[in-house]
C-alpha cells in the first residue's frame, strides 16, 4: 500500500525562482515567498534582480527542504497554538471511529508513523481566529497573513527584508471580526501556512483530489496534493472516498502547508453503508469530531438545503448536482423529516468552535446547467444559508458561503449581489461558474471564464474544474492544468479588483517581453516549464533565447523589434 | 513542393454527426447545417431524434463529398453574382504583380492547377452587399444567412425542412445597410458560404493561419485551414509570409468556404524588400488587387493610426505591438509624413467597393499588456477608425473595426462602449482581450476570459489566440486548441446576449447528463473526439456508455442517480 521509495522528498523550487522567508521582525512568524530571478536589461546577465510572489507550496517549495513524508513537515504554528494557552492536549481521541481506527493493528502498515493520539480542543468555548478578532486580539496567524498578501510589493526585497505595510495586521483582524474574511486554520494542523480567504485579499483557489477505489497508493494521493500547491492551489478538498480514507487525510495533513477542506458527508455516508436513509446525527457528529481531531481546516456542511425545498428541484433540467444536496435530500425524504444538519446547526458550530474548524456552507442545490441557474431553489437556499452564518458568528465559528455552479454570464453579477446581500458579506467561494454547458473536455475554461467574472464582482475562492469534469476522475496533469486555469482566473480578478500589488507581476512580465529577456518572461509565467516547451517546440537553441524575435512573427514582422528601432530614432 | 498524396480529400462530418442542407423554397439556396444524432430518453436506441448545429465545415464536413484540392471547392455563389449582373470577367489581372507570378513558368509546379485568369470585378462603383442592402434589395448571400443564423432552431427539421423565422432577410438587409454587420463575401469568392458578423447575431471567431519560410508545404497549409474550419472557424485570415504567399493564398481561396482575411501590409513589406521605408502607395495598391483578384474577403488595413499618435506610444511599457502598426510607424518616421493609408483611404475604399472586399480597420496601437490598455493611444485612434468608417460607408464597403489586445478585466467594458461610441456600431473584432499578461503558454484562456466578457458586451468576432501566443508558431493542434476554446467564448457570450436559439444546446446537453445519455453528450459537445478520449480513460467499456454514473463520483456518490430515485418516489 505504501511505496517506500518515495517516503523521502526533496523540496524543489519553480524553475527560475527560490524560496525566501521574510519576517516582520518577529522571529517567531517567517513567511515564505518564491523570489523569481530575473537578468538585467542587459544581455548577459550581469546584476540579476528578484521579483517576489506569493508562494502556496511550502517547504516542498525549498532546496533546502527534505521532507520525510512520515514524518510529515514542520509543526509551524505549534509554538502560537501553545503561547495562546487556549487550548488542552486530550489524552485520547473523542471520536469513536477515530480511536477505533487507531486501535485497529491491523492497519498499522497503512497509518501515518507519528500520528497525533492527543489532540488539541478549546478548553472552553471558542478558540477560533475569530474570537480572538472580534476582541481584538491580532494573533500570529493574522500578522503571517498580513505579510504574506503583501508580497508582491516586495519586488527588491531579500531573505532579511521587511513586509510591506499596505495590508496590516489590523486590518486582517477587522475583516475576521466582520465575518467578511476567514483563516481557515484548525489547532490540530499546525503544519499549515495561514492564509485568508476574503474579499479585500488575494482571490485563492481550491484543488479537490481524493482516491477512489482504483487508486489506492497514499502516497501517491500524498503526491498529487502537493503537485497542486506546487502550482498554486491555496486549499484543497480531501474527497476520497473508500475504505482507508482516515488513514489517508492524516498522511494528507501532515503533509499539507495549505488549509484542508473535506465534506463530512461523505464518510458519514460510507459509515452508513452507503445508504442515506441510515445516515444519522450521531453517525455524523463523530465524523465531525473524527476529521476535526485530524486537523481539517474547513467542513462543508450542506445545512441550508430544507426539506421544502425538494420540490423546487423537481421542475429542474438537472435536479440536485451536489453530490452532499443528494444525499441530504434523499435523507429528508426518507425520513419526511426537516434536514438534521440545519436543525442540529448550533450544536455543530460548537463542536466547530471547539477545534477551529471553519464552516463552507454548501450550497446543496446549486444549478447543474444553464437552464436551472438563479432559480428559486438556488434562491431558497441561499437565504437559509444566511441565516446560519449568522448563527455560527454567534459562535466565533468562521463561515464562507458554497456558490454556482453553472450560470449564464449575464447571470453572475446577481449571483454575487445575492450572496452578498443575504450571507452578510461572508466570503463567496464558487465552483467555477460553467458559463455554458457544452464544452465537456474544456470545462476548465468555461468555469474559469465565470471564476474571473464572479471573483472580479467579489468571490474570495474559486474551486478549480479540471479538463476532466462531467467525464471523469482527473489525475495529475488534469490537476495541474485545473490549478493554473484557475490562477489566471484568480490573477484577471485581484487585477480588476485593484488588489495592491498583483499587477506588478504582469508589468514585469510585459518589461520582459518588451526587452527580448525570454528566460525572465519565462520565469515570471505561471508555468516556467510549459513556456520554455513551447517556445523550444521552434526555438530550441539557446542562443535564441537572447535572440530579438521569436517563431511567431519571425525577425522581419517583430513588432517589439521594430519599436526598439523606433525609439532609439526618436531619443 | 506539392504532395501529390494528399490532393484528394473526403469530407468528413464530426462525430456523431451528419450535414444536411436546408432551403428556404429558392432551389438556389441551401445551407448546410450539422445535424447531430441523438438517442432518445429510452436506451437503448429507439428512434433517433437529432439537434442542428451551425456548421462551417463547408463540403469538409459532408460524408458524400470528395474534394479534389487541385480544383478547388464547389462555387456555391457563382450563379448569384452572376445573375445579380454588376460585375464584369475582366481579360487579364489587373495587377501587375499577380499577373507577373501568372506569366512566371517557374511557379507552374505551384500554381493552383485552375486559377482564375478573369477575375470579376464591379461594372462601375460598388458591387458590394452593403450597397444593395441600402437600396433595399435583398441578395442571396442575405437570404442565406438568415437560413444560417436560425439553425439552431430547427430542432427537429430534417434535410427537407423550413428555416425559422426570428432572424429574417430583410433584418439581414436591414443590418448590413446600416453598418451594424458586415458580410465579407468577394465576388471572386464564389466559394465562399455567405456569413454574418454584426451584434444582433451568433458571434463569430476567427483562426490565423499562415506558413512561414520552415512550413512550405502548400497542402499543409490548406490543411491547416480545412482543420480550423472543422473545428468552428468562422473566417480564417492568412498571415503568410516568405516566398510563395501568392500561390499558396489561391490554394487556401478556391478551397475555402469561409470568408479569408489577409493583411496586404505584410506582402507588401515583402515586396519593398522588408524596408518598411521602401514602401510606396504603388507597391501597396497593387497589392490590394492582386489579392482582391484572387477574392480575398476582407483586408486589414492599419489607416488609423496617424504621425501625431507615435509619440504616445514612447512611454508606453510595451510599445506598438501590432505588426502593421509598427511597419507604418516606422514608414511614417522615415519618411516625416502622414500615413499613406490614411492619406490614401478613399483610393482604397473605391478599389475595395468593386470587389466587394470588406475592410476590417487595424487597431496598430492596440496595447499589448495590461499597463498600456486604454490609454490616450489606443483612444486616439479609435476615433480616427470612426472617421475612416464613414469614407467607408460613403462608398458602399462594409467594415469592421479591430480592438484590442490586453485589456485587464474591468476596462474591457469601456473599450466596447467607446467603440461603438466612435464608430457609429460598426461591428467590433477583437483579439482576446487578454486579461493578465502573466500566463504564456495559457494564453488561448486569458484571451477567451476577455473574449467572453466583450463579446458579451455587443463584440462581433473575436480572433483567437493559440496556447502558442507569445511563444512561437501554432502547430495543428494549438489550431484546434484554440478555435475550440474561442467557440467557448462566443457560445457564452450568444447565451449572455440571448441569441435566439443559442441556449437550446446547452438544454439539449445538460438533458443528455441527466439522462445519462452518455454518446449524446459526446456528440453535442464542441469536440466529441476528446470527450470520448477523456471519458474513456477512466471508463473504456462501450457497456459505461449506457451506466448511470462515471468515474468521476462513481455510483454510490453520483447525484443524478440520486435525483432519479427521488423523483421516482415522488412522482
Amino acid at each position: 500500500m505504501l511505496n517506500n521509495s518515495k517516503k523521502i522528498v526533496e523540496g524543489k523550487p519553480v524553475r527560475g525562482s527560490q524560496k525566501v522567508y521574510v519576517s516582520n521582525g518577529n522571529s517567531n512568524i517567517k513567511v515564505g515567498m518564491r523570489q523569481i530571478f530575473l537578468s538585467t536589461e542587459e544581455c548577459p546577465v550581469k546584476s540579476p534582480a528578484t521579483f517576489s510572489v506569493y508562494d502556496t507550496s511550502g517547504p516542498f517549495g525549498d532546496n533546502d527542504a527534505i521532507i520525510d513524508l512520515t514524518k510529515g513537515i514542520k509543526p509551524i504554528r505549534n509554538q502560537w497554538i501553545k503561547e495562546r494557552n487556549d487550548t488542552v492536549k486530550l489524552d485520547r481521541l473523542t471520536s469513536r471511529y477515530g480511536q477505533m481506527r487507531l486501535d485497529d493493528t491491523s492497519l498499522d502498515n497503512l497509518r501515518f508513523s507519528h500520528v497525533n493520539t492527543h489532540p488539541r480542543k478549546a478548553k472552553k468555548g471558542a478558540a477560533t481566529q475569530m474570537w480572538y478578532a472580534k476582541n481584538g486580539i491580532v494573533t500570529p496567524e493574522m500578522e503571517y497573513v498580513a505579510i504574506r498578501e503583501n508580497q508582491q510589493l516586495n519586488k527588491k526585497i531579500g531573505s532579511e527584508g521587511v513586509a510591506g505595510d499596505i495590508i496590516t495586521p489590523d486590518m486582517v483582524r477587522e475583516e475576521v471580526a466582520a465575518g467578511r474574511a476567514i483563516i481557515p486554520a484548525n489547532v490540530n494542523h499546525p503544519e499549515c501556512e495561514p492564509m485568508i480567504i476574503g474579499r479585500k485579499f488575494l482571490v485563492k483557489i481550491n484543488a479537490n483530489i481524493g482516491n477512489s477505489a482504483i487508486t489506492s497508493d497514499i502516497v501517491t494521493e500524498v503526491e498529487k496534493s502537493v503537485h497542486a500547491i506546487k502550482h498554486g492551489a491555496d486549499t484543497i478538498m480531501d474527497l476520497s472516498t473508500g475504505a482507508n480514507i482516515h488513514e489517508t487525510r492524516e498522511w494528507i495533513l501532515r503533509n499539507s502547508p495549505v488549509p484542508v477542506g473535506t465534506v463530512p458527508l461523505y464518510q458519514a455516508l460510507e459509515k452508513a453503508g452507503g445508504k442515506a436513509e441510515d445516515l444519522t446525527w450521531e453517525i455524523y457528529k463523530d465524523t465531525l469530531i473524527e476529521q476535526a481531531e485530524q486537523g481539517v481546516d474547513y467542513f462543508t456542511i450542506h445545512a441550508g438545503l430544507l426539506k421544502e425545498h425538494i420540490p423546487y428541484t423537481f421542475k429542474r433540467l438537472t435536479g440536485i448536482v451536489s453530490r452532499g444536496g443528494s444525499i441530504i435530500a434523499a435523507w429528508c425524504n426518507a425520513h419526511n423529516k426537516e434536514n438534521f444538519l440545519y436543525t442540529r446547526f448550533a450544536e455543530i458550530c460548537d463542536i466547530l468552535a471547539a477545534y477551529d474548524v471553519g464552516v463552507s456552507l454548501g450550497d446543496g442545490l446549486r444549478p447543474g446547467s444553464q437552464k436551472d441557474a438563479n432559480d428559486r431553489a438556488q434562491f431558497a437556499e441561499l437565504k437559509v444559508l444566511g441565516e446560519l452564518t449568522k448563527i455560527a458568528w454567534s459562535k466565533h465559528v468562521q463561515v464562507m458561503i458554497e456558490g454556482p455552479g453553472h450560470v449564464p454570464l449575464n447571470m453572475i453579477k446577481e449571483n454575487m449581489d445575492m450572496e452578498l446581500k443575504h450571507c452578510f458579506d461572508a466570503p463567496f467561494y464558487t465552483l467555477g461558474p460553467l458559463v455554458t454547458d457544452i464544452a465537456p473536455g474544456y470545462d476548465h475554461i468555461t468555469s474559469a471564464i465565470g471564476g474571473a467574472v464572479i471573483a472580479g464582482y467579489g468571490a474570495s475562492m474559486l474551486c478549480y474544474v479540471t479538463p476532466k469534469e462531467h467525464l471523469g476522475l482527473p489525475d495529475k496533469d488534469d490537476v495541474k492544468t485545473g490549478v493554473v486555469t484557475f490562477k489566471i482566473a484568480a490573477h484577471a480578478a485581484d487585477i480588476a479588483k485593484g488588489h495592491p500589488g498583483a499587477i506588478l507581476r504582469d508589468h514585469e512580465m510585459s518589461r520582459a517581453r518588451f526587452d527580448f529577456r525570454w528566460r525572465d518572461q519565462f520565469h515570471l509565467s505561471l508555468d516556467p516549464d510549459t513556456a520554455y516547451s513551447f517556445h523550444d517546440a521552434t526555438l530550441p537553441d539557446e542562443a535564441d533565447k537572447e535572440a530579438h524575435f521569436c517563431s511567431m512573427c519571425g525577425e522581419q514582422f517583430c513588432s517589439m523589434r521594430a519599436n526598439r528601432k523606433l525609439r532609439s530614432e526618436k531619443v
